[in-house]
Formats: structure tokens, sequence, C-alpha cells
């Protein structure tokens, strides 16, 4: 079976927005034996829609739209797909209700053009949305012979996202041939693709019926093996096989082998050794810590920590000497030093990591750190027996190199605690 | 006049990769006054080719190929436009000759296959590839008495762009009536969608010529605005015009008119009042000091704070009463409106801002917090004069709850500062 995803939105049209839902989409189409055919990207443009929406039905068996949904005059989804389908939109009033409700419960009075988000095509099973207040579609039809199954899903990906894997690949997978995919993911921080590759080629190339794919951004390497057979099991075995010969040799380079992000595996570690952690971030700006909080429960090992990014707060919220400031400069292995036992003892912390350094655009003001160079970082920690700090010298924009320096501070965190 | 890109290749249809190069040759095309109508993203399969070739020559004016161009017998794109196009392809003998050549100067023989890159449609012009060995085409011709301009340009960023850019525009730039595009984008927050289209549809209405955009995301809402007409003048009239009274609707809930951030618009109203931020954080952990600090030159305003994420540490850097915290918990009104003048008088900044709250997925650990649901949100700001506290309901999972109660603090200081 092939797919088409027709992702609606004028903004798609322009040279700043992208579709980004039909990677996910196509993910989970794949792991149920659909394969991507075709994609289309639409503005908000009834005759163009109602085109394409027809192509699509036409050349592919599982149509999907993402977008168009909401209570807008430019949200023309729902008519165009019924409009190609020759088929009829009628109001639902339970969704209606919960329209309402939905604006009751905000003390606000819905205005009329929301009422629209309750209609539905004729036959179609409405797809509750938990995270927004248009519903997805899903209907399964037969047109001029060929069965055609056409999903609604909103833009948004918060809404899409869930509403795709709770109620969309259940049923999908249910009115689909079944078949079995396993899959394994290595995630590695801080090592270059070219090594990765150079050192895995030779083995997962005695793997042709599993497939690899190397992926590098976002200061990491990811391995993914895919393969399908006849039974799970063979699936399973083959990528397992492959994944432990992998990890062998990569060792201890992989921070990950079921899927957790770096912050996700340091929290672990630290909960299992009984270990907290606090954060002193200059350059960094809260960076940091946002990535640890933004996993759930992370209050178990990580307690907190100070955003230091003038001096002067470096002395006051984490107790750097003065002297150093003014003699070494703020963005130095001395500061960084002081930073990382300064936020260890104010918090009580097991482990204080600092970060301080130049994220640029500009250099360093003044003083002792006029003269270095922009992606110059320092990074301390210190665990109550010893205090290490590292050097980097980072390359690319602010964003890069404060992404980059969280990072290599998480991957330092995580290979002290090995 | 519009445009169709087909972005050509199989891994574009993989969960992995994304067409990209379409973002570059829209802007270059709506440099020109072409407006984007399509986008159509297709496999290496010759049959969906000639498919997409087709539909994409019966409804746009202008169609580009990006890809499919190389040598291997996966790119077809050259067959494709041929068969759609209904004409023949002839190898060009300079291109032919310049291909043996470039082989020749590395000291290789020349595959057989690789002939197919000197194939030229008939009537085409020829585009010199400096970057790699396909070269692009361009054909201007008339289809069932309408006239079609085709152009075939290679995938790879490194050869498209530069041969977009000096071979392509300046012939598109000559071949179509002069007409110039002019843009607006007015941003807002924390404001529903369907109220902001409820607001401003009567007025922008009655502006058919210009094209509206409603862009919701981030908890944010952005109006986009385009007019192409035959001068800038009148072009950029009728967008002002417009955007004018589109301000003068939404008044105060516009944030920016000129493209800036909300953190950007609240360093800049700080800046500009000559006053300073910190920031106390418990479930937001550090997120919204991140976001003022991902904006160059934020230290100028935001002088940094702490992320309070234990109760211990509420007291200790952020001088809240234990007491405040076990009679009402750390989620409460009391010990926001404490973290905010705590942070403020430790860190001597003009105003001081605290978010707490319980950001989910699990709901408040003992004591008063047991009662408040996910989603609960305090918010803390402290001038010195008087000190304020919000509370929201936010509804979401945690990554949404956490960036809508840094927006929610972001909207408050900037409104506090109007």
């Amino acid at each position: 079976m092939i797919a088409e995803i027709i992702a609606v939105g004028s903004e798609m049209l322009t040279p700043h927005r992208q579709d980004t839902n039909s990677l996910y989409l196509t993910a989970g189409l794949n792991d149920l034996g659909v394969e991507m055919a075709f994609k289309t990207i639409v503005g908000d443009n009834l005759r163009h829609l109602i085109q394409a929406a027809k192509i699509a039905i036409e050349r592919a068996d599982v149509i999907v739209f993402s977008g168009g949904l909401g209570p807008t005059e430019d949200d023309l989804t729902r008519e165009a797909a019924a409009a190609a389908l020759g088929i009829e939109l009628h109001p639902d009033p339970a969704i209606l209700t919960a329209l309402y409700k939905r604006f009751a419960a905000r003390q606000m009075i819905m205005p009329p053009n929301n009422a629209k988000q309750a209609d539905v095509l004729d036959e179609a099973v409405l797809l509750e949305n938990k995270n927004g207040s248009a519903p997805g579609q899903y209907l399964d039809t037969v047109v001029n012979g060929h069965r055609k199954i056409v999903i609604l899903l909103p833009g948004p990906p918060s809404e899409l996202k869930p509403l795709f894997d709770d109620a969309v690949k259940p049923r999908l997978a249910s009115a689909l041939p079944p078949r079995y995919l396993a899959r394994r993911m290595l995630r590695m921080a801080l090592i270059p693709e070219s090594q990765v590759d150079a050192r895995t080629a030779p083995i997962y190339k005695q793997y042709p019926d599993v497939e690899t794919t190397i992926l590098a951004g976002n200061a990491e390497i990811q391995l993914h093996f895919l393969s399908a057979k006849p039974t799970l099991a063979e699936a399973q075995a083959r990528v397992d096989e492959l994944t432990g010969k992998i990890e062998h040799e990569m060792d201890d380079a992989i921070f990950s082998s079921h899927g957790e992000s770096l912050e996700e595996v340091v929290l672990l570690m630290l909960g299992m050794r009984h270990l907290t952690l606090a954060t002193a971030e200059s350059c960094t700006g809260g960076l940091l810590a946002q990535r640890l909080t933004a996993v759930p429960n992370s209050s178990s090992a990580f307690i907190g920590g100070t955003v230091v990014y003038t001096a002067e707060l470096k002395t006051s919220l984490a107790g750097v000497a003065k002297e150093t400031i003014d003699s070494k400069g703020t963005v130095s292995e001395e500061v960084a030093h002081e930073l990382a036992e300064g936020i260890r003892a104010r918090t009580g912390a097991s482990i204080g990591i600092s970060i301080t350094g130049l994220a640029g655009p500009a250099g360093g003001a003044s003083g002792p750190d006029a003269e270095k160079p922009v992606g110059r970082i320092y990074i301390g920690l210190a665990d109550g027996r010893q205090t290490t700090v590292k050097e980097l010298n980072l390359m690319g924009n602010r964003e890069r190199i404060r992404y980059w320096a969280a990072q290599q501070a998480l991957e330092l965190i995580r290979r002290h605690l090995l």
C-alpha cells in the first residue's frame, strides 16, 4: 500500500516554514508496512486543496492530511476532503458541545466560526484530540472500486503526534495485513560521524537484511537499525545481534541503547548512585538546567542552581572570589573551578557543574576576557573530593556554541559517573 | 504567476531526510513576484515522476525540479520532464565533451551511464554547473496554449543555489513582467487565534489584494501580510495601510511589528528604561533564563537568577521563608510572591520575576501542593514598589506547560513595562 501526505498551510509555501509532521507520519506509516510515495504541500486555497486532494485520492491508498482543521476561514481541509470525495460534512453534536464547554471552562464565549471544527465527513470516525480543539477524522471508504483510507489530522505537532499514535495507528494496524518490524537505536555524543562510520561499517555491512542509518546532528550521532521479518522474534533477533556487536565496538562512547536522551541518562545514573546535581551557568544562561528539568521527575537528582550572567552574580550567588574574576576574567579555568565548587557548597549538592564562556557573536568585553576567542568555554565539575575543569574551543553561531557547551557538560558528568 | 517545486529523491520520502532546497527556491521566486502554490516530493520512480510532472505543468506556470539529474539509473528527472512535456531529449555534444574531460582530468574512464547527464530537453537552454557534473536546464515553452517555464536543477544545495542565483534568476527576471512584493508581520502572544481572526478578518477582508495568513504556534500568533504590485511603492503602501489598521485594532496585544521575538522585545524595553531583570524559576527550570540569554547582548538587561527546583533551594538561594512553603506549599501565590521579591533583593535587579507551578506529568508531591492540579502555575513580579502574582491554569503536556509559563512570564514583564 502506498501513502500520500498532504501538508496544508500557506505558511509552508513561504521561505520560512517547512512541513515537519511528515517525517513523524512517515516513520509511523512505515512501521505498518505502508510506503510513502508522494508528499504534497499546498496552501490555504480551496481550489488548490480540492485539486490536490483529488489527485492524492486517485494515486494513493492511504491519504493523510495534516493541518487546516482549525477554526479560522483559512482552515479548509474538511471542506476540501469532502468535495474531493464527493461526500457531505455534518456537524457532530458531541464535538459541538465539547467546544462550547472548552470555552466556557475558560469563561469565554465561543466565536461562531469555531463551530466548523465540529464538521465531520459522512461515515468518518472522529478521533478525540486531547491537546487541542479540532478532532481528527478517519475514513475507510471505497472510491471507484478502490479502498481508500483518508485521515485528517490537526497541524500542531503536539496535537498531531498523540492523535496519530493513539487513534490512527491502531486503526490502520487492524485494517492492514500484519507485518513485523524491529528497531534499535544507539546514541553517542561528541564523536565525529566519520569515525563512527569507519568503525561500524565493517560490522553492519554483514547484515544486509538490517537497514542501518547514521544520523548526525545536535551534538549527537545516532545509529538506527531496522529489520522487517515474517515474525517479530526473527526481526528482533537480527537487530539485537547487530546492535550487540556495535555496542562492543563503540563501548562507552554509547550513552544510550534504549532511546534515552543524554540528560535522561545522566539523571538516571545520578539517581542510581543517590547523588544530586546543581548547576552554575554563565554563557548557557539556564540551558543546561532547562534540559535537565525538561525530563519528568528530574527533581529526584537535579536540585537547581544559578544563572550567573554578570560578574557580580558569580560572586554573590555562587561564591566566586572577586579577585579571581578581576585577575583571570570571567571566562577562565579558575572561575569555572570556583563556580563549580561554589554552587556545590551553596546548594549542598553532591556534584556541582559550572559553564562559563563566550557564546558570541561579540567577544569578551574587557579586561582579561578581551583576548579570548568566541567559542572558548570552560566547564567545571566539583564532587567534594576533586574539581576538574575542561577547556573547549567550539565553532559555530551562538545557538550552536551554547548547545554544544551544555552537551559537553552532560557528557562530562556521564563520564565522571561511569 | 504561480510556481510548483518538484523535489525528486526517494530519501525525502523516508523519516530521516527532508527537502530543504525549496525554502531557498521559494525566497528567490518570491523576489521575482512568483508565488509558490504547490510543492511535491516524489521518489526516484519514473511513473510517479512523470505523473507529478504532468500535474505540475498543468497547474503551475513555473515548474522547478530539484534533484534527479545525476548519472545513476535512479536519476530520472530529465526523462520524466521530457515525457510529461511530450518532447524529446538529445545529447548535447559540448556537455558530453566536458563530461569526458572531467573524468580524464581525474585520470578515470567515464562509466557509460554518465553520458545521460548530457541529455537535454529539446529547445532548453543548458545552465552550466560549476560545482558538479550535471548541468541545469531552462525551458521557456508553450503547452496547450499556455506559457510554461520548466527548470531542472541538481539536488545538492551547493550546486543548486549558485545555479539558481546565477543562471535561473536573471533569465526569469527578464522573462517575467516586473512585479514587486511587500511583506509585514505582526506578532501577538497569549491571545486565542480565533479571537485574532474574529477581530482582524473584517479589516483584512477589505484588502483582497493583500494576502493575509494567520499562524499560531509556540504560544504566539503571527499575522503575515503580502502584497504584489507593479511597483514596490504600491505594494508597500497597501501592506502598510492594512498593517496600520490591524495594529490599531489589536493595539497592545501586538508585541512586535518588525519581527522581534517576545524575549527580544522585553530586553529592548528593559534596556530603553535602564532596568535590569533577574529570574527565579522552579517548574520552568531555567527555560525563561535560557530564552532570554539566547538573545545576543542580553546581558545588558538580564543579569541572571536561580533555578530553585527543590523547596530547600527556594529558601537558601531565593530567600523564601520555610514557614511559607510549609503552610502554603511550593506551588502557591505566597511562594511566587516571596520568590520574586527574594531574587530581586539578592541580585539587585530592578525587576524580579518568579515562576512556580506543576508542569506534570505527576502532580504535587505532598502537603499543601498535593491538591493542586497539573498546569497550575504562579508567576510573581516584584519591582520594588509592588509585587503582583498571576495564577494560571495551563493545559497540555510538560513541555507545553513549561513553554507557556515562560511565555506568560515574558508577556507579564512586557505589559508591566508598557
